[in-house]
């Protein structure tokens, strides 16, 4: 049935909507796609829904083909099986938590890895029943404390949670693959661009963890990735182990007034000043007191050395210290540990070590892989207005590990040898993920295996972010006149304008509409009278179906104009030929 | 693709699971389609989801070929509308409350017509833009007191809801008759019975309202219908009017000594026996004191007169006084008020009136429409152990006003004159509504008629249970083996079963699986090796597939059987015409 734009639920917008930042936020806004409801929560309308449908039966097509079987969980569930797993806790105040007239806990699910794991066990019980893919379209829910960004970064979402159940690492490898696979298909049907990079587990636990990023100057992830083929979301980069290089034994590390220089800047210019040398950032070992609160709420502080010439990059010191939490250490941090002289801190002093294994502080202190073995710094010397030279790792100081915390920087060697990597801005679309078997574990899921044993199952998680992946397209998708559908998701396959006062013209374009009907297309019939061509061109333009095809003066000759949204391209052309031309 | 049961994600149970007393219920966990999470919550696996995804595609075609657009809201709703209509607070523990991390209040949407009305009132302004009928499907949430019966009571539910806008009566009229001949379609479509019958408005508002209920010993609803084509819940029930009869202006009420009569049953008896008459409960008249809670929290006692032989019935009176809540008087209510005495409560005394217009009590007195002026009753006299006869309404009381709250009885006489009417039980499949301008009222919405005046939107409300329609319909197509699915909405049409250990018997199978497939028909094709026959019918016959085709000893002749699963008929063909039987 022709849809009728006369009749269709819809109000195009003429100017931004408050608060919107991002293109497609705005765009999807003003064509009236979607409608806001409360901060993060969106209301579809039949345009958006139409959309959504079609990104939703790609999915579906390609869960199905890659063996996964589609289940649906509801959005409230009770607290138990997140209990069990942490999760209740660990979400914070990202989940939705409530109670119903029982005082019973539930919370609105932002993903389901427990419920899952549930079934199965409540289902399954041996190894000939795996292996297991199951899927779900599902509206998730996280408070999330700035949503932003329209459909990007909502508190209401659909996404497509994939979990898989095996019995053997080889099985859960498998598995992964096809999921892997079917993301690939998802994307290139799509027509959307993406990286696939390594991930950090994270909170989630497990191992292989890959994340698909569509590389967009608006992504809140920053990634990495070598000519040579290695990509990696920022916070999973590595750096490459550095070989310990030969040191003195016998030098000592000096000490050295360097009054007023509490930054890297002021040491550095006073260092090349009294030593006359040509020092630069990083020659020299910064030293970063972070606390973390750890998940039983107990506070720890800890030393992170750096070269000087690199910051601690948040993210990756969250990533570092998962599951606890990560932030700058406070005054009172300072005041109660009088042995880090804030400005001057270092893991060597005329007392022997400060920092470090042979320390006393009882502060853990971890180093950056470039402070390797044998390299020599200028640091602080853990008195005020001094610091010191030629201080040894390995020789003057040990530390009591590696860690990866300091900023990565576009030339960075990948840690695979795969050459220098460049620094890139990418919006998560897709994540698939080796849970291996924490869940299982937290939540007893075993099968019985080929001889009779009880093995605890493992598992993977994949998900796609459905309402995410349509803005994210429609982010790319369009001009500063609106929106320009691919033509796999577009609302309809073709936009048909009548215009002027003539019947002749809304005649024919109510015949070619049907017309175009009949070839399993879906049309939009632009057949609001005393509308004028230039609002008709100006919504169609908006609304981004791919083809439009224009019914006015030429009508009564049986000539139409075949508008390409994308290109721009007008051709005119006779309406008998039309059909064929759309192909 | 045919699916095939060694991979389908499915778990057969031969035991019915705790706590489940309805068919539908025990069967729909027992054959695999749903499992619970929570008490009322369920999720679906793959066979549950596609009888559910079947069962909204006919109804979103019917939908759609009324006029009806497709739109989605979430669940998660702020408060603020439903602070604007009431809602918030009338529904009382009914509703999931929950708030964010910044405190703002949401609640879990039991439905949506205050969202659907500001939507409305966003995007249009005109009367141009009216009739408007959009629509959803989607999960909704009630904290049931008591969730039971599986899918039929639960707390959270899949609904079609609809919401029709206006701005004449004319126009509401049509859009109602619009959804009710929708709904018509598809319960035809889905081979359910049903009666339209007229429903309380209740604590909607509005006007007309009327209910499809599917007449089932188990439904939750009671309704009456005569043979002459009157139908109504029974909450909706008016006593048929009765004429006032003449009485004798002079004579006089006479008091009774009634000593231990505070039931009918024993004042009967007594009556009889003192004022050897032949006196039934119909002959007597009850008051019955019910106290009523506003939602303003106030509290109001109220006595209501039924004649002796009816009871109050406890779904009409809370409809009569909605929305206050209604329950007995308490002893302490008895206490505040000595006038009330107990068991011997009457409208009229020695001492006058004591009840009704004239009565100095201030408690209002409501009666029966049976209580017309004129009929005489034996009723009590406000003195403990005495009764008074010959007390005669509107000569020696009168009531403040008539109340529908007396049970309905079969044989009682339908208020349009259409004969008596017979009680049944009933499911509530679907509720049309005309909403009027409640909502529009509440929340301002408002467009402009032909007359550049601004005019309040009039509405209507539509919804239907989908999930409670499927286990309507499993619990009607059941018999003591398992389900027995409608072809409209079975999850597969065709199941096929290999059986014996030959290769031969399996691989005809697999390609008679695939050739019904080709006939765009969905097969499920059991071929799980080493299961026996008679596992796998009986996992068929609980599965319910209306169609079963058997591939066992006959193969090799090219003979298989094919099994009616509603009638249980099994007839031997050559496989060469399964295709041309199949129809």
């Amino acid at each position: 049935m022709v849809t009728r734009l006369s009749h269709l639920f819809v109000r195009t917008l003429r100017e931004d909507p408050a608060g919107a930042e991002v293109t497609s936020h705005k765009l999807l806004i003003r064509a009236g796609y979607i409608r806001p409801q409360a901060a993060g929560i969106f209301a579809w309308l039949p345009l958006g829904l139409r959309v959504k449908a079609k990104i939703e039966k790609i999915v579906r097509e390609e869960m199905e083909a890659a063996g996964a079987q589609e289940v649906h969980f509801p959005a409230l569930m009770p607290r138990e099986a997140y209990e069990a797993t942490g999760r209740w806790e660990e979400y914070g105040d990202l989940l939705f938590r409530l109670q119903d007239r029982k005082g019973g806990d539930y919370l609105l699910a932002p993903t389901h890895e427990e419920a899952f794991t549930l079934l199965v066990k409540d289902l399954y019980s041996s190894y000939k029943d795996l292996p297991l893919t199951i899927y779900q379209i599902q509206d998730k829910y996280r408070d999330e404390a700035r949503p932003r960004a329209g459909l990007l970064r909502g508190r209401e979402f659909t996404m497509k949670d994939a979990y898989s159940f095996d019995y053997t690492d080889a099985g859960l490898d498998a598995s992964y693959q096809a999921q892997r696979d079917a993301y690939e298909r998802i994307f290139q049907r799509l027509g959307m661009e993406y990286v696939i990079v390594q991930a950090d587990a994270g909170a989630m636990g497990g191992s292989r963890s890959e994340e698909f990023l569509h590389p967009t100057p608006i992504g809140e992830d920053t990634f990495v990735r070598s000519a040579g083929g290695y990509a990696a979301n920022v916070e999973a980069y590595t750096t490459p182990a550095i070989a310990a290089v030969a040191f003195d034994a016998d030098a000592a590390p000096v000490i050295f007034d360097s009054p007023n220089t509490p930054t890297i800047d002021t040491l550095v210019s006073h260092s090349n000043a009294v030593l006359d040398g040509e020092y630069t950032a990083a020659d020299t070992l910064k030293n970063v007191v972070l606390a973390l609160t750890h998940l039983d709420g107990t506070r720890e502080l800890v030393v992170v050395g750096v070269p000087g010439d690199r910051e601690v990059d948040e993210k990756r010191a969250e990533v570092a210290f998962a599951p606890a939490e990560v932030e700058p250490a406070s005054d009172a941090d300072f005041e109660k540990n009088p042995l880090l002289v804030r400005g001057y801190i270092g893991p060597w002093s005329e007392t022997g070590a400060v920092l470090g294994e042979e320390s006393a502080t009882g502060i853990r202190y971890l180093v950056d892989p470039r402070v390797a073995e044998g390299t020599s710094w200028i640091t602080g010397a853990n008195i005020d207005q001094k610091h010191a030279h030629s201080v040894v790792a390995g020789r003057d100081f040990a530390a009591d590990g590696f860690v990866e915390v300091a900023g990565v920087r576009d030339g960075d060697e990948a840690p695979d040898g795969s050459g220098p990597v460049t620094i890139a801005r990418g919006m998560e679309i897709g994540h698939v993920f080796q849970l291996g078997r924490k869940y299982a574990e937290a939540l007893g899921l075993k099968v019985l295996d080929e001889n009779g044993k009880l093995t605890t199952v493992t598992m993977g998680s994949y998900g796609i972010g459905v309402t995410r992946i349509l803005a994210a397209i429609a982010e790319l998708n369009s001009d500063d006149k609106g929106l320009i559908w691919p033509e796999t998701i577009a609302p309809f396959d073709v936009h048909v304008i009548a215009t002027g006062k003539d019947d002749v013209a809304f005649d024919l374009a109510a015949q070619l509409s049907a017309d175009i009907e009949a070839t399993r297309r879906d049309v939009l019939f632009d057949d609001r009278p005393k509308v004028s061509p230039g609002v008709k061109f100006g919504d169609a333009e908006l609304l981004g179906v791919p083809t439009i095809v224009i019914v006015g003066r030429g009508a009564a000759d049986g000539q139409v104009e075949l508008w390409d949204r994308r290109s721009g391209e007008r051709e005119t052309i006779a309406a008998s030929e039309l059909i064929a031309r759309l192909g």
